[in-house]
């Protein structure tokens, strides 16, 4: 820490990169590393999309299987319509490449949907939009390491009474590594995201070549739990449709990451995250219809027990060989990254929501681990509480999560179009602030606002496609929670609000000075401890008295006699305690000196605490000052310390 | 509170019975009523055998069947020994009602085995004897509401699958009943064990005059669980004898009670004592015999689905009708009742034990309902986590129960013994203090010490033919855990004396007066809350500097014109934390100022804290306070404050 500069009364100083001491949490967690705000190097598109993308191209492992699952309903004979819809889903992917393409540009410092939509619509739609993520990053957490599970559990069917356990213990391994903290560059995220798409190609390149080739065969004794389940059919209906388009929808979650991530990016960085959202498109549409595509031809069946990338891949490769083990391992552990970008993701927006009132000030100081771990924790233990309730099934927790998903996008997309519409006006060179944000004059205005315009109206219509369609399946949930959340960020904001005004300086002229200062010293016994604090006791006051809670006539005549030698001649206020209670006459002496108090009296409490060599030892002294403090806090004007004597 | 006495400085006050204000725990445990160890009326021998033999009573619904689940291994035949064994229960009963008797007389104050080991022998078998009652006390509450669940489940045999759950929840009411404080007189208590009484005498005579007019039958269609599950038959050996001797000895577990309690008879005490315990030695052999021998005649089989007190009471009624009913329901309240003398007993014996630095000091208050309440939150915790360990079954608890109980007998009668022959040389009228404790002459001195030493004897074999017939059993860990807790006890009585050592004030000079005080006011903002702390540390010192961790320049260039206007010119510190930290860039100053200090200077933190409205607000305010308290508590003089600020 060096002073860097002096002006006026006012020092400032920088903090150098803590590094803290050793402690028994380095055993599990390790020295914290610098996290994701460090300034690092910039990257380039390369880097980039093995960074930003791993969220996104995880959901082809689950998204054409969750299609399948619906259609199964209408029999074997739907299943193919899974191709159809992989393509619909497709052009939505599309219209979403194209709408952020706009937010990247408009937005180099990095635009999230909670951004976007403060700075362009109004508190409520910011409310909303934080609402929404939380909730998405919960259940990006859930579905993706419940599916990784499900990839697992299809190589080594012995894990499957074991399923929730593994899936468990995997959130709380992404928990200890995020609260150790990790480096968000280079390699760590670059080899397994690489691997991934290796894999996967491999797969579509050597079952597209053996289907020219017609080698390709059929799913060797596919897994058919599903299917037996469904011996009355439906009819193929257009609600089963949207209800199959709902679940693979799925697919395009976690396409907004780039966007909000646009600082990472080397000079010109609008333009090579741009690239870089382009390219993740044209992977994640490419192996969505493809998947889509293959596992129909070889015939793979939706299951509980085997996963379609399963099938498909031990068809393809026509064993449990090498090139089938490898892909299983690439997928799980890509989805297991991609829980772990919602580790990252989720502290991040609280600290912004908390900056503007909405959470608890403290997120905001988000790199402090005291405070940042809370966080991880519980997103820990939230996502760990769905993956116990819906029993690692990654079709039962589907119905709860595309909602925020696109809720999200259509807050973005629509304060985009909102943007846009605001600008009109502008003349070159021109520029005003609306709500804190800066907006330039542009020329194609209305171009892009009929693209984000179209944007917002899509996610919108898919935003309630998959409400309706799932509601019953578990949407409800987050259709009540959001609005809830809702409600709470308003409360924590109006409850801060209002203490801004009565904590302000405006007409306020400040407080008479402290006449009196009441020192109160609690006295157990007296030796070295107490007369420590009695030292510094008498820093504060001449006014002090020392009080003695007593339950033993035989000691307290000791102590009597022992503070007519050490105490200086101040007072000692004997409280008998017959009931042998301590804590309560205690209270009971203290709001009788408050209530006889005279005017700009202030009473302070010194407690003296030992402080044993061995920590482990605390527990053998009680901590009379926190329990003071806590039955005092809401009384005006009393202070309570604790002077510590450590012995030795 | 009034004052009572002055006496140069001192002056003594004492403390009215505490009233305290209505809070939201008084739905749940009620406002604390008077403990135990408040004054009240001093009882006469009808209520004293009803407040103090709840524990010993009740056992007479376990000890004969546990005896028969034993002889069961070595057939129906078998079974009939259970007579004989319950007479030598009885006279196992007898010698320890006339070793006490000496107890009481001696010790006219209360005389458990703990005090009476302490006194008379040594610290380490003080230590034993708190290590045995305190494993007894748990167990207490472990079994009684086990055998308690058992008689209910035996009445309505729709609770079979739930008994775990609702042995559970009486400890848990148990434990509410408790936490609200228990007023231990009068009718709450002998109701309750005088319609025992009635209950069972009622059954025996019935059963007895229906015996002899030759109409009294058999066991309608008895359980046959257990019978049937011994297949291979054991031959009766000594070693089965003694093991079923064992189990019977359950049945004098909680004799002890009315030795501790002598001081809440009437006057004279010891007298009116000493009779109490002969009624209830004569009450509780009384029913231990009549019911072996009537269970026995009508050929009751022991069983996990029905108890002996179940089959003896609907074969002797004829039906399952009123008088079955009522019976079943004194026995199974009388069973929760001993528990609860469990729940008012170890907090007892853990502020004596505390008061001697076993324990944690803290406990000596014993009343204190702030840290009473810990005792009976963690004896309700382990008491269910071994009914939920055990299923419930009285059966498998028992190995662990009594030798806890009879390891106290043995040191109690032991301890008296030893006093006895210490008081053998004394003349008429002299006294010797040993240990605390007053010998008086007594010319009976030899006699008594023959009784207590043959009470020593035969409880110290009974303790060991129990741990060595159960020791496969589960006794084995009651054998582990007693010599860890006092391993542990005397680990505390080290620190105690250690810390006493440490802190004495022999050849001690008063420390040197604190030279300085360096006050540091953190500072979040500048603001009214702000403004109070700056006035109470201005009457600390002068040598005060303002700290703020900044995180974004536009805010603290706005804080660092506001402390300009209002700081009274004191110094302004700004920590830049470029990774948004917040702690460790404040602890890195904080101990950079403790490096640099000079001598006999203080440095004092003052933190600024808004206590909310609602307490329910506190979430959105750090306690910054807490964090620093607990990273820097091994510091020498840093003094930490918090200045609440009370919004309004």
């Amino acid at each position: 820490m060096s002073i860097e500069d002096q002006s006026g009364t006012t020092v400032f100083c920088r903090a150098t990169d803590y590094v803290p001491k050793k402690n028994w949490r380095h055993f599990l967690i390790g020295r914290p590393l610098s996290t994701a705000d460090a300034p690092h190097q910039t990257i380039g598109k390369f880097l980039g999309l093995a960074i930003f993308s791993s969220d996104a191209m995880s959901s082809v492992a689950y998204a054409p299987q969750e299609m399948l699952i619906i259609l199964a309903a209408a029999g074997m004979t739907a299943l193919h319509l899974s191709v159809s819809i992989a393509i619909g889903i497709c052009v939505l992917l599309a219209i979403l490449v194209i709408s952020y393409q706009q937010t990247i540009h408009a937005y180099p410092d990095g635009g999230g949907a909670y951004v976007v939509a403060r700075d362009n619509i109004n508190d409520l739609a910011a409310q909303t939009a934080a609402a929404a993520l939380l909730t998405d990053y919960i259940l990006t957490v859930s579905v993706s390491v419940s599916s990784g599970v499900a990839q697992l559990v299809s190589a080594f069917p012995a894990l499957g009474p074991f399923k929730v356990v593994v899936a468990v213990v995997f959130v709380l391994l992404a928990m200890v590594i995020n609260l150790r903290g990790v480096k968000e560059s280079g390699t760590a995220f670059a080899i397994p995201t690489y691997f991934f798409l290796l894999m996967l190609y491999t797969t579509m390149v050597v079952g597209f070549v053996k289907l020219l080739m017609g080698t390709l065969g059929v799913v060797d004794s596919p897994p058919t739990d599903l299917m037996e389940a469904h011996t009355l059919l439906e009819p193929v209906s257009l609600f089963l449709i949207l209800k199959a388009f709902a679940s693979g929808t799925t697919a395009v979650t976690g396409v907004e990451a780039i966007s909000n991530g646009v600082t990472a990016f080397k000079e010109p960085r609008s333009n090579n995250a741009a690239k870089t959202l382009i390219f993740m498109g044209l992977i994640l549409g490419s192996l969505l219809v493809s998947i889509s595509f293959l596992g129909n031809y070889v015939g793979v069946l939706p299951s509980e027990e085997e996963t379609v990338i399963s099938q498909l891949a031990r068809t393809v490769f026509n064993s449990r060989g090498i090139f089938y083990l490898l892909t299983i391992a690439a997928t799980t552990i890509i989805l297991i990254m991609a829980a772990n970008t919602a580790f990252a993701g989720f502290p991040r927006l609280a600290a912004i929501a908390a900056a503007d009132g909405y959470l608890p000030r403290q997120l905001t100081y988000r790199g402090s681990r005291l405070v940042f771990s809370k966080g991880i924790v519980a997103l820990a233990i939230i996502s760990s509480l769905l993956i116990i309730v819906f029993q690692a099934s990654v079709t039962r927790l589907i119905p709860l999560y595309a909602i925020g998903v696109f809720m999200s996008f259509t807050l973005s997309q629509a304060g985009m179009a909102r943007r846009w519409w605001k600008s009109r006006n502008l003349k070159s060179g021109e520029t005003i602030i609306e709500r804190g944000s800066t907006l330039h004059e542009d020329r194609g205005w209305l171009h892009k606002m009929i693209i984000n315009g179209l944007g917002a109206i899509v996610t919108t219509i898919v935003m309630f496609v998959f409400a309706i369609t799932k509601f019953t399946d578990g949407a409800w949930v987050v259709i009540i929670l959001i609005p809830l959340l809702v409600f709470t960020f308003s409360l924590v904001h109006r409850h801060y609000s209002r203490l801004a005004k009565d904590l302000s300086l405006e007409h306020y002229s400040p407080p008479v000075c402290i006449a009196n200062q009441r020192v109160l010293l609690l006295l157990g016994g007296v030796h070295k401890g107490t007369l420590a604090a009695l030292r510094y006791a008498k820093t504060l006051s001449d006014d002090i008295t020392a009080v003695h809670v007593s339950i033993d006539p035989v000691e307290t005549k000791k102590l009597q006699e022992r503070w007519e030698m050490w105490g200086d001649g101040y007072r000692l206020m004997v409280i008998e305690s017959p009931y042998r209670l301590f804590i309560e006459p205690l209270l009971e002496y203290i709001e009788e000196i408050d209530r006889n108090r005279k005017p700009n009296e202030m009473i302070s409490i010194v407690v003296p605490q030992f402080i044993p060599r061995h920590s482990a030892s605390s527990w053998l002294h009680a901590r009379t000052a926190d329990t003071l403090r806590k039955v005092l806090m809401s009384r005006k004007d009393i202070v309570i310390m604790e002077v510590p004597y450590q012995v030795h």
